[in-house]
């Protein structure tokens, strides 16, 4: 092989770049072949009068990217091109059951061009970029062991003393013992499942719930009952029922915010769900995934009962970034004790370095204004939404007081699954009804979450799908216009 | 309260301190105190002659220390002293029972002065520092999607890809979408038994074995019946027996420096454990977790079994980083899809920025050399610790051709367990055999981090323990002296 000579002086990593360059071209060109090896170290080195170290920093960076490799003690040799990735990860699946997995499979697998009214989260634009930009250049700097290490047994102290502080803004005394840091909500809720239940045991949860609380119960090997939700909290005369008929062993809600239906737990009904609880030896796990969403200091059982009968998760998710993860427990300190031995069984220990993360963002003041900026946005979004839906027939259940979610019951005749369907074929993802409806009753439902629903297409599909089955016309008859 | 001027023309970072310092100085000298409302914004703006935003950073950054609080609507207060952290969290329990958690819960509570002889990792000083500082601060340029949205079902492509090559290295064919990345090596191995096996199922370990194994197993309700290991792999007459007199469902091994032993599986070995497994439909779980610390490509059991009957599993842990989490399964293609199914439901997916920061690492040409730099630095270790142990009456049990453990016989009549209470009483945590053992039978082993075992201390507080009970002065002796 022939190679220009370099110019000198120039820093070394253009050396390096060049040196890899050269043999980019030469693969790319076939002078270099799959399963050829590498001119030698040395020898290429004195071809092109660069050093060695640049060589093979040249070598590691292109072996890297997957061009070459390494055979211990022969050399460098030309790679087989990398293996494609499939579609089934990079895209939406259309012959998917819906099943309570279809919202999260088909709005975490989309690509680009996706639109995902129905997904729970909202757009990564809306979340804490810079302050998460400002936590990574500033743990850049830190230690070895903060960078290195595995996490203490219960995470991160500073940022359960923070959440510590911040459970007792609602009047939910919790010290920092009191508390496990683990991956996200939804392992916290896995982990307090593992704790608490068996296969087999009855677990209760409201009607219509969080899709994923059935899919988890479903992992679990639970017996799922359910309670209609009121735009009060859980109906009370079918709790009572339920408990005395079925024994529950645990209770699954959200007490503020109400995934999917945005309503939120009355005082009043939180004192009868706990008196029951307290009757019928029922554990209450409340999820408080969307608390900050909430303007005002809402009802939460875990305040009311002192974390007696009531164990309390979230996350930072949703409102910071959904690709650090890190959530909590708050629970009985021997409770705590037990969920620390399963979570070390089962992860060794959390993320340290997303601890830090969040801690980081948590903390650098910006916070407090991030929240009130995000409930002003959604609390702007949330009535032209409600607007548009309307204008297609839909109607709000109820008009939340905060959050992201409009639980909306579609025009009489439709089906709210086949309209998913249909909507995906048209790179949309909706949430239907059932998935969050352990009964079935919400087939006429779908969840929208107004901060994704802010583009035109949106409607102009939604007007074609909702055209009721009887006037809608065959493809055949568009065809034949 | 009366404030000085600040410096005018100053930035107003350092104006907002100056500010938060005056409120800082006012609390700690209870000129303000717990309860008191602080002055409000517009006046302490006018009173200090600075904007009213800089009051807001000022207080929010107080907030966010944990000093004030905001109400709605009425300003910030003066907050009680956060609440401390207990000790169970942050330094080693002397009380606990010695089972298989004991190693991890004193090595990962264990704060600074610990020695962790008996830990499993290696010193954070020796993990890929530089790198992952390099990775923060190329995140930190990200965009919205990567810092802030959902990681895909089975995870970030470009590691996937990467995966499959590093797979290929050693002969064992996966696609990338046989891949599908968790948050750690013990989350992967944890899926692997949620979906592999059921509460009161048997599984089959060697004997030793990794301690959380045991643990993890315990977690799951399983039965567990165990071989002895030898310096080759299973005992094969023993592993032939079990299968046939207990039919376990699953094996849990390492294939490449078995932890705790330090050694590896022969070919033949391999052979006859696969033929058997065929044999006795037994699904193996291959944790590859010290792939990287050999030099050699050793025989690994999906490589031979081309996944069919072996589910291989790894983390990036041990080489890279503990702190940022990331571990991957490898397996058939229809149980990654199940396995996918069963991740979304209990964790709603991994971490996308653990497999970013990951992939940066593995990516920006150092790994190669980090490797190296790390098996060079272990086998340096290696004879010095094993001569420092047999100069105090210990005896390796095999001297392993790599990675970072010794596994040590004691003296006759000495029992671990005992050592290594009394050694974490001076602030050392030992590994002590039957934490390892699933019949009890390594009392007198303990297991070595060369790497954690540099400290001098170490050896002169071993002088003093291993002394023969005989010998060995009672406190009183000692004490009338």
């Amino acid at each position: 092989m022939a190679f220009k000579l370099p110019i000198r002086g120039e820093p070394s990593h253009t050396l390096t770049a060049q040196v890899a360059g050269h043999i980019k071209q030469h693969i790319a060109t076939r002078q270099l072949a799959v399963g050829m090896r590498l001119p030698s170290i040395r020898g290429l080195a004195e071809a092109m009068a660069v050093s060695r170290s640049t060589v093979i920093e040249a070598y590691d960076r292109l072996a890297a990217e997957g061009l070459i490799r390494a055979r211990q003690g022969s050399g460098f040799y030309v790679c087989p091109m990398p293996q494609p990735l499939s579609l089934a990860d990079i895209g939406p699946r259309l012959d998917r059951e819906v099943d309570p997995f279809w919202v999260a499979h088909q709005a975490l697998a989309g690509g680009g061009g996706l639109l995902k009214p129905g997904c729970g989260w909202l757009p990564p634009e809306w979340l804490a970029q810079d302050s998460l930009r400002r936590a990574l250049r500033s743990i850049a700097r830190s230690d070895a062991t903060e960078l290195a290490d595995y996490a203490s047994p219960l995470g991160l102290g500073n940022l359960r003393q923070w959440i510590a502080r911040r459970l007792a803004d609602f009047s939910l005394e919790a010290s920092p013992d009191q508390i496990l840091l683990t991956d996200s909500g939804t392992q916290a809720l896995d982990l307090v499942c593992r704790f608490l239940i068996e296969a087999g045991d009855t677990v209760l949860v409201d009607d219509p719930c969080y899709y994923n609380f059935h899919a988890l119960l479903r992992a679990h090997r639970a017996k799922v009952v359910s309670v209609p939700y009121t735009p009060n909290g859980p109906d009370i005369a079918s709790f009572e029922r339920v408990l005395r008929e079925h024994a529950p062993r645990l209770y699954l809600t959200n007490s503020v915010l109400h995934n999917p239906t945005g309503s939120s737990l009355a005082p009043a009904v939180a004192h009868q769900v706990l008196r029951l609880a307290e009757q019928h030896a029922l554990t209450i796990v409340e999820d408080d995934v969307f608390a900050d969403f909430e303007r005002d200091h809402a009802t939460r059982l875990a305040a009311f009962d002192g974390l007696k009968h009531v164990v309390h998760i979230s996350s930072f998710s949703k409102m910071l970034s959904a690709s650090v993860r890190c959530g909590y427990i708050a629970a009985r300190p021997d409770w705590i004790a037990a969920l620390s031995d399963l979570k070390i069984a089962t992860t060794f220990g959390g993320s340290r370095m997303s601890a830090l993360l969040v801690y980081r963002m948590l903390n650098d003041g910006s916070y407090r204004r991030h929240c009130e900026t995000l409930r002003n946005r959604l609390a702007r979004a949330m009535g032209p939404v409600a607007a548009n839906l309307r204008r297609l027939g839909m109607k709000p259940w109820i008009m939340p007081r905060a959050g992201m979610f409009l639980w909306c019951e579609l025009p009489r005749g439709m089906n709210a699954t086949e309209i998913a369907r249909a909507a995906l074929a048209r790179d949309i993802v909706l949430a239907p009804g059932n998935v969050f409806s352990m009964s079935g009753s919400a087939a006429n439902f779908l969840r929208f979450n107004v901060a994704q629903s802010q583009d035109r297409r949106l409607y102009s599909v939604l007007a074609d799908l909702l055209v009721k089955p009887g006037r809608r016309k065959t493809q055949q008859e568009s065809m034949a216009e």
